[in-house]
């Protein structure tokens, strides 16, 4: 089990329904109450519980916690192939825009939320991570994320290089962030785009490196490190979104 | 006194100099065995010192701590109005590109370090707040903006109101960040450009607003919060840096 305790992430997630156990409820503030009555009107079975208990079950709770099913942390989970699938069918038009955010080892959950989190304010259609989300993270993901995971569809799949091949395959051009490439503004980034995102520290892994069309790198002129990867993750997605309205 | 534990904030610091007063080391590991060179290069005191007594007073140490002076929280304080001396005196000719980021209530430290980290690499000239920076914070501002907190120049003011008369004054456009502003990307963000960032959730004050020659947004087709504080003034400084070099 998952104990969601972000009062913006409990809100995200009942409007998003999907594996919901009970809302569980200690203390009931003003936030928590319209939270109740949320829950209510959407026909969840709403727990009063004690304070200890809930300490116990949910230590970061603020008197109240949702309580999810621990394999349903992001209620839009697909395969690859299904979204692929669904970009073809959808409607009688072939997709043109399509930005798929591929996360090679991408494993701080702050960043990895603070990420989902700008997928879902610059429309990213899908997020394409080597693993299954780790479900003792969860609660802090959904927290950093503002809810958006509830919202976010992504796909995982234990062989990333494999699914570039399927994504070239379906037209969309590969593009690895990195501080070698070339500006990112001077890349046409319209149509079916892909853009891989490595960890701080180490970057894009040398294989995935090997199937990018091209590296783009965010210009700078600073003295120390590089970019937080969730603040490069805004800006490429911002630059993505930019090229198609400008 | 503030006691900086994390190893990149360390060296910067260091490198950048000013209130050291001494590298406190417990347990000499290969990163620290570097920073201890460093700073003897550098002339600055080492001093051995317990494990127990390390974390007493520098909890989040590993093995190494550096004490510095808690004034100079940044040694790259200065005023305003020598900021703005500077701009004139700079060389023989005016500076025609200056950016300085006004932050109105950014409060956290995490978010507060993050946004120096994006100061840092975007070339932000100056950075405005409203009070000297919190010497409590200042080790967390430390590790999140990885040692930036050590090169960015910052000024505090007790009237922002006032800093922006005299940012005007100085020939700068004064931009608001805020959700209901025209798309960043379609103004001409060129010059001298004062950019306002209010808190999440509040944004900027009424007051500060009023100040503002144009209210800019970053377009966004999400559903839930907006974005986090830190990604978007990434974004806004990428902004102003692209449309300088494209």
């Amino acid at each position: 089990m998952i104990y969601l305790t972000g009062f913006h992430a409990i809100e995200e997630r009942i409007k998003a329904g999907g594996g919901i156990v009970s809302l569980l409820v200690a203390k009931a503030g003003p936030r928590a109450r319209e939270l109740v009555a949320l829950a209510t009107e959407r026909k969840i079975r709403v727990d009063r519980t004690g304070v200890f208990e809930l300490d116990r079950i949910a230590p970061d709770n603020k008197g109240i916690a949702l309580q999810v099913e621990a394999t349903s942390a992001s209620n839009v989970n697909l395969t690859l192939e299904e979204f692929l699938a669904g970009l073809d069918t959808d409607g009688e038009e072939r997709r043109e825009n399509v930005l798929v955010a591929v996360l090679d080892e991408i494993t701080d959950p702050h960043n990895y939320g603070a990420i989902l989190r700008s997928c879902d304010q610059f429309g990213v259609d899908l997020v394409l991570t080597r693993n299954r989300r780790n479900a003792r993270n969860a609660d802090i993901i959904a927290k950093t994320s503002a809810g958006a995971d509830a919202w976010v569809p992504s796909a995982a799949t234990a062989n990333l290089k494999r699914a570039l091949d399927a994504l070239k395959q379906a037209g969309f051009w590969i593009y690895g962030a990195d501080m070698k490439g070339e500006p990112v503004y001077s890349k046409k980034l319209a149509g079916r785009v892909a853009l891989i995102l490595g960890g701080e520290g180490a970057g894009i892994s040398r294989l995935l490196r090997e199937s990018c069309d091209a590296l783009v790198s965010i210009p700078s002129c600073g003295r120390v490190d590089s970019l937080n990867v969730s603040v490069a993750a805004g800006i490429l997605f911002y630059e993505v979104l930019r090229q198609r309205k400008a």
